[in-house]
């Protein structure tokens, strides 16, 4: 294995003002919520980035002052000299690799919410912020006086010195996503009368009196970049011509283009869900403004595929690929590609899992159980640490995301023998078929890149379509037994809300059908039918699947206890293209009701003010709540005795089958029996 | 003045167990969001109120354990005995100021988030967990095992032990707001067939069983409490008369009962906003309880009263007064009742600020400026240094919530002279009106408390009446000018959501009002008409005049852009309440509604999905945006010269006339402007 021809020219160096790029990936600026908390999680988790082969690595957001605090999550600030020693360590663990270190400077303005530091918001012309409460902050920015802007300037270079101080390679200015410098270069929020405002010439003042700042205090030192938001999908940003102008404007002053899409209004423009933005999709925006500079240009376009980057350096209209969610779900992309190991590639598949964390407070990744945990568990993505006692045969039983999770990292750790058992004929569980929902395709590569490790380890065995009893298993000759089947959705119609089943519900019926039936055993209403899909769960499975039955012809209203349809699909950003796309497929959306009662006629509820709520319809999907498929696990640990007899030293309940939970959770599970000192049952196998 | 009469039997100490109370007021387990991340700031804010004469002061709820993982936000774990370090700073500087120091255990249960330490949630019988996404986990949580009822029952004990052992004198075992043991003592979660499920003494096994452990553990150091919440307002709780015989069963194992209402679902009850729930409601339900137990009963029921808290207890029905958030605005409640200082006492609006701002992390206080920031920035509630240079005198023009407060704090710091004017005949600003609104009387206890202040201040002068051109100013003869003239609401119909004014809508016509000309200028549609008010800002206000005009006999919609009506109010605990208060008052509420245009005979806009949306009516409030009013402020700094002729040193602007915002930070400017090292101009007084 080698670098493909095709690919070589991602590995050429490229000089960016006085610093060297090794290769053209760039793992871009992206929050990660370590930074302001987590000093060591932060830097390790960069660390490893660099260690993949990524020639730069950039740090989050970093907000430059006080009028800017984004206290308590995912800025990581660079205010002062203690905050400055924090960088380092993130800094000197980058550089240990071999890799640049990256900083974005940034200034919220209208948006920063200021919790703890409680100045007022600065704004170009004291509008409000977009961004509605409670998300965004309440209340009317300042204006922002030419003294203001004199000091923000002055509070940029300053945090440039800083960084430059404590070792930054390229130092970025955040012009993009609507924060400060946006706001003033779009009409939206900028209607200044003075130097600063009307023409795109004074609207672009602040930012490049700004860049001109960094670069007078730090260009000899850093490459100094800008990152762009070329386009937004609302009115609050500016225009792709004016997008072009403004890189001609500011081109002078800069080292490194830094272009990317989206608002905090639009954020699915840029951190785009793979159900809604295919891959590359950017490049034609892209293209328009590669006319306007011969910098080098770094890009983001949820790059997965080594082609599409190559093709897309090769047409001249990017010189160096930008990622943010490529490198959490495979720190060591540019690594394998170089090594021609594509098919060893962890692609992220764009579940957005990252950034719906993220805003939770810890950013994980539903591919990469390491991603965060390279500090705190020790884990690393590529390196697996041998087992004490390699003299164990693992039986796994159930090949989903905790079964493959568990199995291939117990091959990699040098089990004797690990067999991977399924009752069905394919790798996945649950997963299989969710991958043939609409918009999902993509979330099948994390079935494709375990298949692919699976049959590279010698020491795994897949075993399709082989249903084990207990008796089996303790027959198996297996050592350590490590149970990961799944779980059931219910077709009683519990919901978290009730605890009750559904009057009316008889479970099997032939007008109730479960995600289970639908999926699994392929069930369907008569045509034509009314179906109300009763989503009182909130993840992705409800509004699939009256996406999938409206495609199919059906008559489909979705009914929520929540506030909002696709409620988790608003972290995933998600949620309003789930929601568009449902509408303009004719399916009604019913919010805020919660079912009393179902026959076959339809269904009836109450709303938000316990008003009565009635829907006639001819079948109803619940989507309601999962419980676990344990049966195994109970019965073959009911009998400690008799798995002594087999022989078998422990046995291990994984995955969905201990608790049900989100996909990156179940997988995580499975990594974690896999790695030594974090098992979940009573003992670690070897 | 002196302690009174009536209010001595608050002074009375009160054995609990092996410690002694100094007297009855007890400042109960609150959140803060400072415990886990910043220690100093947690510490000092905690010994402020042991300072302020509490007899106990107790940390918030600290998780036990990994399974119980709330990182980011709120709790103060004690996982470890580097967690236990951090607690003693906070234990050590309330034992300071002569107060006990308590501590909350907690597991989360169901509820957990654990987003960083990724354990299964625990559960009685894996049913999912009440409250929705995203605010809640998604998935089923596991069926405890008996083991790990074991094992979490050790981890309390061992928690308990720590607690011990870093000095805490008070240990409680929380039992309430839906958490792990609320979940075991409810059959809304506990369907277990074994010794834990089943019958009430079942059920209470577990809480019972841990009890005992931390009893054994440590109850000849400290005194052992327990959190129980005795009444929730949904399914997921358990009923009065079981709290009763919880109580009875529990009773031998506790040395203080700490008695509350409410929910996860249902935090409204327990934090009470003031406009929904009056001061003392719980009482009722404390007395039903009382019955079962001799032990000190310490209960809280948003009490702010000395007088309706000394009943309370003369009653027989509480020994001790709990509180949070009177503590949060008032921590020298203790010292004022005592020294018979009732009028300077900061009372508790209830309009739930600290909520708010707690869950967006970073607790503060509408009330009191000082919270939260006794380490950080070294506030004092009731220190004021005196000013370096006392010779000023100081004209303040505007007597609203940031005027008041700076002219106080200047006052209090030795000012010579302080000249609080403004143009109407009241006290308050923009805030006078707004306390006439449906259920905001409460908020006048902003105005009352400084009224008083002000009162007593010889050194302060509330000038009313008087409208101050830039001229007069000059003319004063004041050496230093605060600006703080207030807001206006826009009448344009610009919303955060557009920047650009309602098409249609003129200016001050006739069928077009804004909250201003409502309130303060008292104007008011034709009787019986349609009024439609467009709430594109989403605080109190929009929902507040639909109720204030539906209370008036006016047929009344609310339309929003927001994706729920009274947005921020789901922040303050308020919402619900709001909604379902419009709702049996007839207004008809649209969500996620832009008005494209108004006319005299009604609005015009699009829905979610861009969807055609009109209503009729006859009149248009709008609540959009406010802007400052800051004529007087530019004024005067435009010309330098004459302020330096008039021996004017500097002249500041504070408030919402700087930037509006919510009252809490208005205040807060006032404050900041008023106290050493944080003026917001260019220079600080004195």
């Amino acid at each position: 294995m080698s670098l493909a021809d095709h690919h070589k020219i991602l590995f050429e160096p490229v000089a960016i003002g006085p610093k060297i790029l090794r290769n053209r990936f760039y793992n871009v600026p992206h929050g990660t919520a370590y930074g302001v908390l987590r000093p060591s999680t932060w830097a390790s988790y960069r660390a490893v980035r660099a260690e993949g082969g990524w020639a730069a690595v950039s740090a989050e957001f970093s907000s430059v002052g006080p009028s800017s605090d984004e206290f308590p999550l995912h800025s990581s600030d660079i205010w002062d000299d203690e905050d400055g020693r924090r960088h380092k360590l993130m800094v000197d663990s980058v550089h240990r690799h071999g890799a640049l270190a990256g900083i974005e400077l940034h200034h919220g303005g209208a948006h920063a919410m200021r919790r703890v530091s409680r100045e007022p918001a600065f704004s170009a012309s004291g509008l409000a912020p977009e961004l509605p409460p409670p998300a965004g902050p309440l209340g009317t920015p300042k204006v922002m006086t030419v003294d203001d802007i004199e000091r923000i300037e002055q509070a940029f270079a300053d945090a440039a010195v800083r960084a430059r101080d404590v070792g930054y390679d390229i130092v970025e200015v955040l012009a993009g996503y609507g924060y400060l410098f946006a706001q003033f270069l779009s009409t939206f929020h900028n209607r200044r009368t003075d130097e600063y405002g009307g023409s795109l010439e004074n609207r672009a003042r602040f930012w490049l009196e700004t860049l001109g700042r960094v670069r007078d205090a730090v260009g000899d030192d850093c490459a100094i970049a800008t990152r762009l938001s070329i386009e937004t999908q609302g009115p609050w940003g500016h225009s792709i011509d004016d997008s072009v102008a403004l890189v001609r404007m500011a081109d002078p002053l800069v080292d490194l283009w830094d272009l990317n899409v989206g608002s905090v209004l639009d954020w699915g423009s840029d951190i785009s869900p793979s159900r809604v933005i295919p891959e590359g999709r950017n490049l034609e925006l892209f293209a328009r403004v590669r006319q306007a500079t011969k910098k080098p240009v770094v890009g983001v376009s949820r790059w997965t595929s080594p082609d599409l980057m190559a093709q897309a350096v090769r047409s001249g209209v990017i010189d160096i690929v930008g990622s943010a969610r490529q490198s959490i779900a495979d720190p060591f992309f540019p690594q394998k590609v170089r090594e021609g190991r594509i098919e060893d590639i962890r692609e992220c598949m764009g579940i957005n899992h990252c950034i719906s964390s993220l805003d939770r407070g810890n950013m994980t990744c539903a591919q990469n159980a390491t991603a965060g945990e390279e500090y705190r568990r020790g884990w690393h993505p590529e390196r697996f640490e041998p087992l004490s006692r390699p003299d164990v045969s693992v039986l796994v039983v159930g090949a989903g995301p905790a079964g493959m999770e568990a199995a291939i990292g117990l091959a990699k750790r040098g089990a004797d023998m690990v067999h991977l058992v399924d009752s069905v004929d394919q790798l996945g569980g649950h997963l299989g078929p969710v991958v043939r929902l609409p918009g999902l395709r993509e979330w099948g590569r994390f079935i494709d890149h375990r298949m692919i490790q699976i049959d590279k380890l010698p020491n795994l065995q897949f075993i399709p379509s082989t249903r084990l009893s207990a008796d089996d298993v303790r027959d198996y000759g297996a050592s350590h037994v490590v149970v990961a089947t799944g779980a059931r959705w219910l077709g009683t119609g519990l919901t978290p809300g009730t605890h009750e089943p559904l009057q009316g519900v008889v479970e099997g019926a032939s007008w109730v059908f479960t995600p289970d039936e639908l999926l699994v055993r392929g069930k369907r209403p008569a045509e034509k039918s009314h179906v109300t899909v009763y989503d009182a769960e909130g993840g992705y499975m409800g509004t699939s699947i009256a996406q999938l039955l409206a495609d199919e012809g059906y008559k489909v209203s979705v009914v929520t206890p929540h506030s909002q349809v696709a409620a988790e699909g608003d972290l995933t950003l998600e949620g309003p293209a789930v929601r568009a796309s449902l509408h303009s497929s004719g399916v009604a959306m019913y919010r805020e009701v919660s079912l009393t009662s179902a026959r076959p006629e339809g269904v009836i509820g109450v709303g938000e003010f316990d008003q009565p709520f009635s829907l006639k319809s001819d079948a109803l999907v619940l989507v309601t709540m999962r419980s676990p498929i344990d049966d195994l696990y109970q019965e073959l640990t009911i009998d400690r005795e008799a798995l002594h007899e087999a022989g078998i030293e422990a046995v291990y309940c994984i995955g969905d089958a201990l608790s049900p939970r989100p996909l990156a959770e179940a997988m995580f599970d499975g990594h974690r029996l896999a790695v030594p000192g974090h098992d979940i049952g009573s003992g670690e196998p070897g």
